[in-house]
């Protein structure tokens, strides 16, 4: 299965995405693949015997979010810097998020830009991190509050690669799948009703689906400053739930999962969505184990936490609401008393 | 004086580079004016009273290229982080080239990318390094090798700002107009044989010229993968002077001189140029006290250096030399035994 991934006005940087059809990979040049310890272990020796290069080599960072940061990045530069590798040369990155993210900001900023790839290893990454050429690291300041827009040359999604992920971590990727089901596409919502992620043939179904609509709407809007927001479902208030949290006690796509209910009861309330929809939601991320409920102690500062998101304009709070199943809007003057009563409800 | 360089496809980059224009400037939102102790004590307090925004801040770093690393990144993007910049907000970059291209990187990384507006006070950073976006800093492998491709939204330049730059620098800026001139503008070139740039109203047109043409050549190719390495006419050489000289000895615009000056015997040596061409060319280089010859101590580790050049593809050293004047040729198979000729001349 092949995605084309238009990003629009930027033509020389559309690329695609392959779905189980990983095989031989020829490149020109010197190739580094950028992964760490643990899915080296798991996926290295494989990827090696795949990729045809003048030059390979690897460059492995320590596994983890609080890695993801300028030093990791000043250490994949300096190696690059010693194997004297050029304009020319390109970087894999194998692994989830954290080293997809890392890897595609040192090959933004690497000579002022060079070619990566992206191999995911896992859900979450596939379906999400893979398009829409985010990169970036974390600061003390927060998340991916450094980063560029970088276009990957192509992406490479296995579903073989994910079934040695732990249950817990895969079915976070799922909440972001239900997410642009919900904003974007109601017969995709309805098919995720009654498949089962599970079984292999469903879960590509799915992550081409998800890869597919994602592609859709960062290819209207590449630079983040319209109708992408939509994508951001759910994570207006996931963002502050992960930092109340530390980052530690849910993962990405749990606190995605309850900013999700979180936003359906917001639509609710300002006459959108009803009740059975909003089960209908629940029901697909309760069926993967996701949470639907976060206990707010202090619904004042979780307001006020809105603003230090780096999507946030200066005196309005942007909240994407499901208008119905398949529909979003892009709300900026929902009056606090009203985001208030919802977070109440959650408190 | 308005230009517009029009950075197509890119073409939501678009702006304008404003000669002699600078009136009051008006912004949303935060503003931080990037500088150092220098240009701040020269400059601060005329550009701060003609900047209107909702806040305006300044940061300053240390003055002189050995600052312009990843330290003074860190420093500056702690800054903005501590004042809550967001996306809406804008850097401007007050000084010489360095704080332009650290600035423009700061921009460009910020939140995956702010607005950024350039206020060069050199000739060198007017009439070159406010062209073309592009953005970077050093580290111990070299200069600009980590950077990015970011367009400022505005670049305003005052020749008034030039009289205060000592006599040499003002001249190395020179070097570059000089090198628009003889790759691509053949009626340019004529003028500046007999204009004199010490007058602010030849300097004036001068500059424009020289921004209007660098503009033209960019907006062909802004990620540099074609015609646009004309603008490295001198270049090659000049890299190779810098490094040898540890930076130290020539300022940036001296080392492109004498770099114009061995790209143009290279030239005559494939049976382009002449020797009554070559000597019009240094008579202007001449004029502003622009050197015109270095000794090269070990020609074949001057020869190996082409290769440490970003901007070098495997295997060949790219080349460009002037066809004729106001045309230029982009060599990739000039014999290393006809290049060794040349710089024999120099040793």
């Amino acid at each position: 299965m092949q995605i084309q991934i238009d990003t629009t006005p930027l033509e020389e940087n559309s690329y695609k995405v392959y779905i189980n059809e990983l095989k031989t990979i020829k490149l020109k040049g010197k190739v580094a693949i950028i992964t760490n310890p643990t899915v080296s272990k798991l996926h290295l020796n494989t990827i090696k015997s795949l990729i045809q290069a003048d030059e390979l080599h690897e460059v492995s960072i320590l596994d983890g979010e609080e890695y993801k940061n300028i030093q990791s990045v000043n250490y994949i530069l300096n190696e690059l810097f010693k194997l004297k590798f050029n304009r020319q040369s390109t970087l894999i990155a194998l692994g989830g998020g954290v080293i997809g993210d890392i890897t595609g900001f040192c090959a933004a900023i690497y000579q002022r830009g060079i070619n990566f790839i992206q191999i995911p290893t896992t859900l979450l990454a596939q379906v999400d991190a893979s398009v829409g050429g985010k990169t970036g690291i974390n600061n003390s300041f927060g998340k991916n509050l450094i980063g560029a827009f970088h276009q990957p040359k192509a992406v490479y999604c296995q579903t073989d690669f994910l079934q040695t992920l732990p249950k817990r971590i895969f079915n976070s990727g799922i909440a972001e799948m239900i997410k642009v089901a919900v904003i974007y596409d109601k017969e995709y919502f309805q098919w995720l009703k009654t498949c089962n992620l599970n079984d292999n043939s469903d879960l590509s179904k799915a992550i081409a689906s998800s890869i597919g609509l994602k592609a859709k709407i960062v290819s209207m809007d590449t630079k983040e400053r319209g109708v992408r927001a939509a994508l951001n479902y759910g994570h207006t208030f996931a963002h502050v739930i992960e930092m109340e949290t530390d980052y530690k006690k849910y993962l990405h796509g749990e606190a995605v999962a309850i900013g999700i209910n979180m936003a359906n009861h917001l639509s609710l309330e300002i006459g959108c969505l009803d009740m059975i929809q909003i089960e209908q939601i629940c029901k697909i991320l309760q069926k993967y184990k996701l949470p639907l409920n976060y206990k707010i102690k202090d619904i004042e500062k979780f307001y006020e936490s809105f603003y230090l998101d780096k999507k946030s304009q200066d005196k309005n709070v942007v909240f994407v609401v499901p208008n119905q199943i398949g529909d979003f809007l892009i709300k900026k003057d929902i009056p606090k008393e009203v985001v208030l009563k919802v977070l109440r409800k959650f408190s």
